[in-house]
């Protein structure tokens, strides 16, 4: 069969039993992508299942591994991923290899096709529990973007930035998944006309388009993890975005980084696509200009395409607002890990670190609305009218495809969210 | 019988079973304390069981409360604490006050004797499962000394400081128990005579003496956590040693803080004393300098009193380098709640916060080593030699007690760790 789309008697099953609404999505979902996520049935609202989604349609992982015979039916019959993503490497790629063949292989696919739900039917939950979330700042043009509005009067970048991946922990507990309503946050903003901070809902609402990458196998506390480690530690990849309001960032941040200004929430895609199926998005990251300390030196070969292919899209109400290329990342998902756990801090499974707001150089390809309108300066002109930052009932989404195997193309989950009034407001 | 010391029949069980080293312990864990914590014993390792300290004995709680036939023996019976955490203050103040009776009254003590168990014979687990991590920086002395330390150009404090409790996310996952050693991390470090960072163990690590505070009954996203919500959603008070490799930390803070510098390890109780014991030490924090927006206004009647009067001591290879006393912090713990949760952020049990540094006024008052000795520039004289920051094998212990009801003492759990030497140093 072709390796471009799922066009089996399978994946026929979900198309005859929903309405299409994106066409273009069935084919970034094929046979090469295979991502998991946490679904439940209207009809077993409290039952939580693990779900590949295949085209438009939903495996029942748990269901169809005890159908096969899997060795692996212990992992997929549980109401949360974390098991399977601490199984670690081997058994991510054998249950990858084998769902894989359920629903290519001639043999299987009737069989398959008894556990394949169409998504429209389904509701998505929060993929993964997350342990600690980390979120990085790897984007050169971000970076210079974010310092010259904050900080005009310095240097854009800092002097330990082109050194080491810049990061912070952020609120794990406010991670949520694609489709959760976000409330405007309330705070203190400080105007610099003002003698003192103001309290009300944030002013300068905004959104970061990054990529999160998800820890499977744990490490030891006082264990590093070289570059040579990631395959073995990192599961997959995720769209996320990490919701800011920049009123209460400006005023929060000094000195010991941002705090409220993002820890309202954090969304991320119902969908972890495994880092296996991003192979052949694989490419070599910016040139670094500065040279690397060992730990986070990546010449090696084997390591030098830490960089990945990925191309992202943010969408306002509908309309395509940025186009964010990932590949232009100064520092690698491999080297953002080596980094963090060079100090002897241990990785959990869950463990979510995020990249950043991925932002090219070309000013279309800015993830964030405070770089797209330089602060709020330059609104954006949109057919529904102009935006600075967001306004209320504003929807967001994110999308990504990169390249996959023999000129296809994979798709990762969507990320969206609208915004809604602050409490009491 | 007396208020002042556990001096029964249950508690002379414990007595005789093993050697007092430390005999002022024992009236500081009276019946009116009664801390919470989770212990194995050595003949079932991997059986965690909820323990209720008691002089220097440990209540096997699952099983006292399966004997005296208790409503509540479900979340006494698991091997964490987050259960009973989160079953909220109506049944914290029920289980207090029976396990209270079990302990202290005539017709329970035989049986309540059966299920106490000597300290010195148990291993004692971290309490309960972290979820989020929080530090917060509430100490005025501290944030002016370091603010003079490491910003020595600038005003002590930044001119967002009395406006907001600040504060930021910690890593979770290295939450550890006292007594778990701590090895030195590794990491860049850029001394201001170098031109390019260096990599090695951290040569100038640090202690943080500090106070945690431990959520119970969690808080859904959107809603705000009030100052007066604050005794419904806290469940109890730990010691806190938050470890800080002062060299790291200096490259890597600026401008999104703390990351690595703190992230390997940090340190707390294996008893979390609950709020309710901590009444008689409640007094008015300092006098504030600046008024307050309402949601952190405590100046209201039954918010006022949102200090507490804890006294920490802070020993080095079992000298006492500093006495913080924590009444002098500038933020309350409810203040804290209640900014941690304006922007609508949701609360989950186990969330942990620590108050930031503990500094009196007076330089023998200063809660790190940092402080102690000037940024390194005026070393301790210790009877074992000088000391301008932690060696290799050096024991730091921090110990509190506090006023109690009707003139007796309380103490919290000891927080105690070793440094051990650099991975492959």
């Amino acid at each position: 069969m072709s390796e471009r789309a799922p066009a089996s008697a399978s994946f026929t099953v979900g198309v005859r039993a929903h309405n299409l609404t994106r066409m273009s999505d069935t084919a970034l979902f094929g046979p090469d992508n295979l991502p998991y996520g946490l679904f439940s049935t209207p009809d077993s609202p409290g039952h939580r299942r693990l779900g590949i989604r295949y085209g438009d349609d939903v495996l029942d992982a748990g269901a169809a591994a005890l159908a096969f015979g899997s060795a692996h039916a212990d992992v997929l019959q549980q109401p949360s991923l974390n098991p399977l993503m601490a199984a670690g490497r081997s058994v991510w790629r054998a249950v990858r290899a084998e769902s894989r063949s359920w629903l290519t292989e001639d043999v299987h696919r009737e069989t398959a096709a008894r556990h394949l739900l169409p998504l429209s039917g389904v509701r998505l939950h929060l993929p993964f529990e997350v342990a600690d979330y980390v979120d990085f700042y790897a984007s050169e043009q971000h970076a210079t973007n974010v310092g010259r509005i904050f900080r005009p009067d310095d240097e854009a970048l800092t002097p330990n930035w082109k050194h080491l991946p810049i990061g912070y922990h952020g609120r794990a507990g406010t991670v949520v998944v694609s489709g959760t309503p976000v409330v405007r946050p309330q705070g203190q903003r400080k105007p610099p006309n003002e003698p003192l901070p103001l309290f009300g809902p944030s002013r300068r609402l905004d959104i970061e388009a990054e990529v999160g990458f998800v820890v499977g196998a744990p490490s030891e506390l006082g264990a590093q993890v070289g570059l040579d480690g990631f395959r073995d530690h990192v599961f997959g990849v995720t769209l996320l975005n990490d919701w800011s309001a920049r009123d209460l960032q400006a005023w929060e941040y000094v000195p010991l980084g941002p705090f409220l200004g993002k820890s309202f929430a954090t969304s991320v895609s119902p969908w972890i696509t495994p880092l296996e199926a991003l192979d052949a998005a694989r490419v070599a990251p910016p040139a670094r200009d500065l040279p690397l300390l060992p730990y986070l030196d990546d010449s090696a070969e084997g390591l030098a395409e830490g960089g990945l292919d990925l191309r992202l899209t943010v969408r306002l109400n509908g309309h395509v607002i940025a186009e964010p290329p990932f590949s232009t990342m100064y520092w690698t998902a491999a080297q953002q890990l080596a980094h963090l756990t060079v100090n002897g801090a241990s990785l959990r499974t869950g463990d979510l670190y995020a990249s950043g707001t991925v932002s090219g150089p070309e000013p279309a390809q800015f993830g964030s609305l405070l770089e797209l309108t330089w602060g709020g300066r330059e609104p954006l002109e949109l057919p529904d009218g102009k935006r600075t930052f967001l306004e209320d009932g504003d929807v967001v989404t994110l999308t990504a495809w990169c390249p996959g195997p023999a000129g296809t193309r994979l798709g990762l989950g969507e990320v969206t969210g609208e915004v809604r009034p602050a409490v009491g407001a």
